[in-house]
């Protein structure tokens, strides 16, 4: 694995070999396996776990990390090809980029999706810079087409509670919110519970529908898998007798809501509320996640949330363990298959 | 102690052992007596000194920190229970809170005062909800009521200076700003003079108490420590024959000054300016203290923060010195009182 | 060396010292030189070259770097001398800078130019009050006057690529943006170039004269080191047969432009966009620089950055090994030179 920005990096068996590496190692002392490792960060966006969860993993196992925010104390960076750069954007992509792998041994990016065009989104152009530009590994940390090390952690905690993936019910509910949000989580959601043989419902309101080449790729993984992958706009249906109800909000289908009315289009599913009543139509002993951050009595009710159904806190540990073995991995591959600048 | 945020966490005699401590560690190199540990630093405001000195001391001996700014490359944090979250805070404190104490080893927190009612931000709400949900020990870097680093460090400084701090006369006196703020380092010099034993005399034009709580409690400690606690409003018999003059600015008493009045209110007493004539009122070889940042030629004059009497650079480094002190003692408290998440 | 904030501070031979020891550092690992060192890296201004490969640099070699950030986390800074601080600048420098000092072991300030009076700029008043109020060693990341690590870093690439710098022809030649910029980093490479005897050649438009000052002390390290400094506003016959063709844009000399035309002056001249045809009329072999960020296609055409005779990537990487070799001899310089406030 050179680099990590999307599940298929890992396929469905290199995700196994993770979760049985990140069991592993919650039972064991950090230890300094990164020693010496250098990690730039890059936020195009705003983050709180995956920051801080991300720092620790290198810190935690001897390692460090320079933390980048694009906009802050970092120039604005312009990511067009071919851009006359007189905008409010002094540096392109394409010098920073490289700059950066100069100085690190790897680089972690979030950038988010810009929503306006979901193939566009898709597509994943700022992610796949760094693939092409940085001389280094890079890793995620959310880009515009998946959030790969959530869909990780999420199920490396469903498999922690039911001690196994395979054929186990699980719901993504469609939850209501303010504004238009991405698909990275739900996308990444569906292709690790695919890819862990889950039998994955999704109910979402007409309209939002997920990318079909992510729909395409998350089938792929469930027929290797065992594992299926349905989807409904009835959410009860899709939650009777599901193990786990994983909410999440996103917005409308670039291609089926008129620009200006994404915001409308959610704001009429307020009644999508996460509940008490959405828990009681699932499995008795049903575990609910959310990635986080999560706005209460908006996506989901403090009930849930301070119920005990709530694992939330489980899974957004749980980012840390899957990315110090991630980190672990692509920091110390053979030397070859990377530029070495310093040495 | 678990957590402090308060003096009462160490009450006077765990205060005098910080002193002690500080003042040898200040003879020896710093050693690796935080090696291994990850403290997670969260701001809802500004810094300097505190960033840096809470950073330098975990640095310095062999440990990390991890700096989060709420609002900056942190998504902003709502704390209001039970709210429906349909601002510009996307994310809760009841989430926030505990997921970061799955990362690190102890939590450091900033939260400056609303100022719209001093009993609410007496109680304490923000940094009361760290000590409840993170799992983890919690250090102040100020909080609404309280900022009780500063006052260790005046304290100690002072000390430093004429070798005890028993029965001597120090004046806290009000300062001239251009706009109200927080009364916790007031209230933290307040409480640690009256601890160590001094004979306190806080001098401040009518209207702007400090809280009657804080008030009470320090009395208490004067009455154990054998110092005294007085209130006046004519700087000039406070000063008299004081050997430490600490000037601070603070906003009204909220119940004493109609919303939007305060401003008004600080500017109508810019004659409290603490200037050569304020020295000259206090004993001949008195000390000056400031907590920083100050606001020259409006609260104090250049010849003061200029001149031999100042002692605010010492004053700030001691901040090092007794945040590393506490460090050690809460980063390296039997396993048994926190939750070990990596292990 | 007590500080390095001006090429003055190294002079020819402690740069040519520096040149050779970056030479022989990247070909080796970089040790544990800075352990237990901590340096305090204070921004006014934005960065990502400077930002990530200062705290590379002490990360690499065992150290720490703390980052602060003027008005983002950190209070914004006043800097008038008896200022009477009723603006939104709530902290002086005269209390920030020897505070600092006394948690770190060295500092590292970037402070731009504030554009208005190019003698005042030339006066250096920030980063030399960082120097007078420190109390520890003092980098400059860029200040008003000169860039001097960058400086550094341009003419070790070209020693790398041409394996000398005597007598080499090499060419500043001036190119357009849509705003006045700093003339710290072509002050740098005009002392730079001349101390390392380059036959420099400076290209720009009328009215855009570099600093009087600047340009005779680069006249003297010329006549030291056998190079030569000559000025036209003809590109053409500056770039006749040079080796080096260095783009960069700057602002019109103060006293030259009346305010508010700066930025009119500058996008009158948008025919000196540095292209192919800029290239071709230098010498074959020519390789391009550019300290970077650069604006594609207003500043530097794509064809230039994208094609083979660009080093920009290289010429960012050497930032880090000379810093690299100066930190080292910043941070371990005999201890009677600073003021030990850890011990």
């Amino acid at each position: 694995m050179r680099h990590f920005t999307r599940l298929a990096d890992l396929g469905p068996a290199g995700m196994q070999q993770v979760f049985d590496k990140a069991l592993a190692s919650k039972k064991q002392a950090p230890g300094a396996g990164l020693s010496g490792k250098l990690l730039g960060m890059v936020f195009f966006n705003p983050s709180l776990r995956t920051r801080a969860s991300f720092e620790a993993a290198m810190l935690r196992s001897g390692g460090h990390a320079i933390v980048l925010e694009v906009g802050g104390g970092v120039w604005k960076l312009e990511d067009r090809k071919g851009a006359v750069m007189n905008s409010d954007r002094p540096e392109h992509i394409r010098e920073a980029i490289p700059v950066l792998g100069r100085y690190v041994d790897a680089l972690a990016v979030r950038t988010f999706a810009a929503l306006a065009d979901d193939d566009a989104d898709a597509a994943d152009p700022v992610i796949n810079a760094f693939r092409e530009l940085a001389g280094v590994p890079v890793i995620s940390m959310e880009s515009a087409r998946e959030h790969p090390c959530q869909g990780l952690a999420d199920l490396l905690t469903i498999r922690e509670n039911f001690g196994t993936t395979r054929a186990l019910p699980v719901t993504l509910v469609w939850a209501p919110h303010i504004k238009p949000l991405p698909k990275a989580v739900p996308h990444s959601f569906l292709l690790t519970a695919a890819a862990a043989g889950c039998e994955l419902r999704i109910a979402h309101p007409p309209g939002f529908d997920l990318h079909p080449e992510v729909l395409a790729e998350a089938r792929q993984y469930a027929a290797q898998s065992g594992g299926s992958v349905s989807v409904t706009h009835d959410p009860k249906a899709a939650l009777a007798s599901s193990r786990v109800v994983y909410a999440k909000s996103w917005g409308p289908a670039s291609n089926s809501a008129p620009a200006g009315e994404a915001a409308t289009r959610i704001t009429a599913h307020s009644d999508w509320l996460v509940n008490g009543k959405t828990l009681a139509a699932a499995a008795q002993n049903a575990i609910f996640l959310h990635c986080l951050p999560v706005r209460r009595n908006v996506e989901v009710a403090d009930e849930v949330l301070d119920g005990p159904h709530s694992r939330v806190i489980d899974e957004a540990e749980n980012r840390l363990h899957v990315q110090r073995v991630l980190l672990h991995d692509l920091l110390n591959q053979k030397k070859e298959i990377r530029r070495v600048h310093i040495a």
